[in-house]
């Protein structure tokens, strides 16, 4: 019998996606309430991430965590903002100005107590900011130092609360340090906190050209390290954060399976800008390949697949999953 | 002697840029009137273009002229905005809607007037939001055809009035319908009108994994096609619309080499987004690298230039480029 | 009822494939014998592709033709050698030595000419050496007047044989001159010739990041010009020839049903490198993918799928291929 | 004064360069002799790379050391013939077949011998058929458990002798496990011996959407682990083994300012193939450029470039290296 996948989504999901032209956004800009009333909507979804400050403070954390309860939902995750606006842009952890790290930790340090307060276990770490553009503008070691440093630090606020670092080769930098798994793996290893793990953002990996089965395998094989995961898809080299399934379907499949193999016990979660598509309707969907992906494992039976790969056996998984698709 | 080009960039290149992230953006948002003012700051800079609504109307298009006639430039471009709000989100000229074609033909119409009534021959048409996302999701050859109808139906509004095609791969869709020189050369020959080129905006071309003298030459030889160019850098993958010179510094060379032996006498205008730069020193810091790689050229000697061009000569090539840096 | 697919592979296909690291290749060397004898091994193909001087010449033409005959299959496509040796290095069309340019349209008249005695009517224009391998090397004007100049020479040689252009944006170059379905829909208009069309590769159509059903259509839509496919898949950025389905599942079935959409009549020929995979399994694995999804559309229901592109309803569309692999 | 860089080159610059078309390669195949002899016409050259088995063997590697000092040369690394024979195809340290991992780590351990008897103090490890080519092929656990296994044994072996270990993303397989330098970090940490350490194939790097002075920076700040340098360059999305200079330029120049501000004291290796130029020429050409853009970095000063890393302050770079390359 299949496992039972725990699916999440972030709650900005249901709101209006904007870009870099279309900064009022495609859609309509609902209210927190609104945006999660739009969320019941979607079927098997059960988790609800939120960003710090945009939408719970210190005033409201309570009470939207109630509203979110009331509406059926766990908060699985919470993102601080530490890259959405101007004071972000030179960087948060590894900015060059003492006093913008210092807020950068602090606003951390605040999701986490909100985190807590929620009763979620996951905060989630993504340095989008700390990059850096031009060639002979960065300080590469200082940068790696004040990312340590501050990862530490916020660490042992809160044992309790789980960080996941989220690593992305690019955007809004043209180069982030913190972007591809083996640099996740480096930044754990020099944190070495029992609290401090990774996410695989799977659009964020396939931008880096990994596989991201490899790199779930990897983070899990090297500390038990994989402590979350963002789902979504793309065309391999831009994060354009699609719904899961009709570009890399098989990568998707190939995951699936390692995160039971590896036993991952976290929750799905969607991150997906449906920039011109109805939220409710591209979580759904997403929330079915994944869900049908899954079911298919257990059709094709998983010690076939185990076999194929302790072959190297291109052509017979090939086959597999042909027959598994196609009949 | 050197040949003096003429400098043009985009009054929104001194305002505060935005991303998908930092929707307000990273600097301060300016009124027309004080871009135009940053704009007299830029040395060498003698034209400017603005972006149809957004800077011109119908009420202060003549006042916003005399302002920047006033200010020493001329109007080098209109861009008719076909991309930017909600309305265009699923195509303009390619929309599946027929009342969202018609208003977005009407727009550049608009823009048009706009531009005689400045003494501007160039309107740009990009169709950014002409493409699609997913697989299985576009009627291609209706695009194709609405595409070449709607150019039309622009052309023969005012002949006088130059359109430019301004091709890109991708963004604000994941596929954008013109999105190569060669499809921009195929739309110019099914549209074949006279007052229809292309501008090469050379980010755009270097994301299409084209060399941008390659495009130029190309537009120049199949019909005097090159009305206009676009000039900023970035990492081969992404429009990240940077300076020029700091990373695609030899083909900047050889674009600029190429430029003058087509006989290309369009603007030279910056597309830009400095958005954690000051947008004088950006702009001051891309027409000092052109300027200057232009000046190079008269010192290596456009003749030996074209001599290991002629026997594909790369490591000769290599040596000239190597001493004018070098010495 | 499901159209009947017919499959032709190249004979090479069941050949040791080599790389620039294992000259020697990872398999088996055979005799062409003894490819078309394992090409029979192969369920579902009916065709076979040869090269010029490597499988055929004036001396055994006949004796091969006959021999593939007897062995059940046709003659689809003749490619001429003028890219596997030392001599085509710096170019065969496009060279800048008018020797070598003679040298290389003989080669392919040649070719034509076996084609015709063997009863096949398309041969193979791939310039893979045309093209350049740094900034300031090449002289594009000239290459593309000798490209357009030598296609037509080969163009009237025979009118009945078919030539068909297959563009690839890279390799053995750093840069071919005929890269994308862009410039070679541009070269067809050039050329204007009834016997030249074009093929798709769909490999070297990802690498172009096109979606290689779009390809399809604009060659149909711009004068019935596609002529020929080679199938085949890849991770996106370089032209890995790996068997079909594994990796971009869904833009292929959609090339399936848009290559029926536009009434493409031409074989379905595969043109793969099973480095490390057995031929004959690589190839009926291939097969077996096409077809299988082939007749997936039926299942779907065309009608349904025209209704999603219509309406450009991306979800609708992820739904209808969910449901289809998924169940 | 400029510190006196220290060039070296694989013997192979010299022989004729073979691609997966051209098999025979593009120019002329020469001896071992003959590659020592064309190297002495390379001014600036003092070291040279051999390969185990094709250059040296238990019989000749004396002799060849003798001759390769005589014509003035140090011996810098040598590379073990673990991925260039249909032996090696479906993986070396990696392979499931754990009669082929025992042959690679002899093979390894060879060319550490003779390293050692050529007064040679680094061997490469480079991994390039360990890897995959379809997703569900390989079991990544295994293969990384593997890989250190290995690695460790080779280190016993002699630990006078430095393993390298040379990361690339991919080929000849579509995926290979050791492809970027967090991944090599992690390697390395696992291994844990003072004998191992990392090269920087610049080239490797850039295709991996590295900025290859950010990881040399690295792989020096975390261990002191650079040991090796490997030069060349390329357009960035394959491995083109191009010369030095004509695409990242600026990229080069930074890469060298780290290379001295991490007091990298290795050699600067060319790895370059080129294909359709001459090998003394191509080599002398990156020779020049990668001494020459060296010697910049004291003319426009370390300071100053320090100050505008300090800073962030990328138009402060630009201005900088402008000045420097245009005056």
């Amino acid at each position: 019998m299949s496992k039972q996948l725990r699916f999440s989504a972030n709650v900005n999901t249901f709101n209006a996606c904007a870009d870099r032209y279309v900064l009022s956004g495609y859609g309509q800009r609902l209210t927190t309430e609104e945006l999660i009333t739009a969320a019941t909507r979607v079927k098997g979804l059960t988790g609800l991430e939120v960003v710090g400050f945009w939408h719970v403070n210190d005033d409201n954390v309570l009470q939207v965590n109630r509203r979110i309860r009331d509406a059926g939902f766990q908060v699985t995750c919470v993102t601080p903002d530490i890259w959405a606006s101007a004071r972000w842009g030179k960087g948060s952890f590894a900015s060059n100005d003492p006093q913008v790290r210092r807020a950068a930790v602090q606003e951390v340090k605040k999701s986490m107590e909100w985190a807590r307060q929620m009763d979620c276990k996951v905060v989630d770490l993504w340095f989008g900011q700390d990059g850096y553009d031009y060639p002979l503008q960065a300080d590469y070691l200082a940068a790696w130092d004040r990312l340590i440093e501050g990862t530490i630090e916020c660490a042992e606020h809160l044992p309790e609360v789980n960080l996941v670092i989220e690593y992305k080769p690019k955007e809004p930098r043209t180069h982030c340090f913190i972007g591809t798994v083996g640099k996740t793996l480096l930044l754990l290893e020099k944190v070495n906190k029992a609290n401090v793990g990774a996410m695989i953002d799977v659009g964020h990996s396939l931008m880096a050209y990994e596989v991201a089965a490899e790199s779930a395998a990897m983070l899990q094989h090297f500390g038990n390290k994989l402590f979350y995961m963002h789902f979504n898809d793309n065309w391999r080299l831009w994060d354009d954060d699609m719904t899961v399934g009709m570009v890399h379907t098989v990568e998707m499949l190939e995951l699936l399976y390692w995160l039971d193999r590896i036993n991952y016990e976290g929750w799905y979660a969607l991150d997906i800008f449906p920039y011109r598509e109805d939220g409710v309707c591209a979580a759904t969907e997403s929330i079915r390949w994944i869900q049908g992906l899954h079911d298919l494992l257990d059709k094709i039976g998983r010690e076939r697949i185990a076999e194929v790969i302790a072959n190297g056996d291109a052509m017979g998984a090939s086959a597999l999953v042909r027959e598994a698709f196609l009949g």
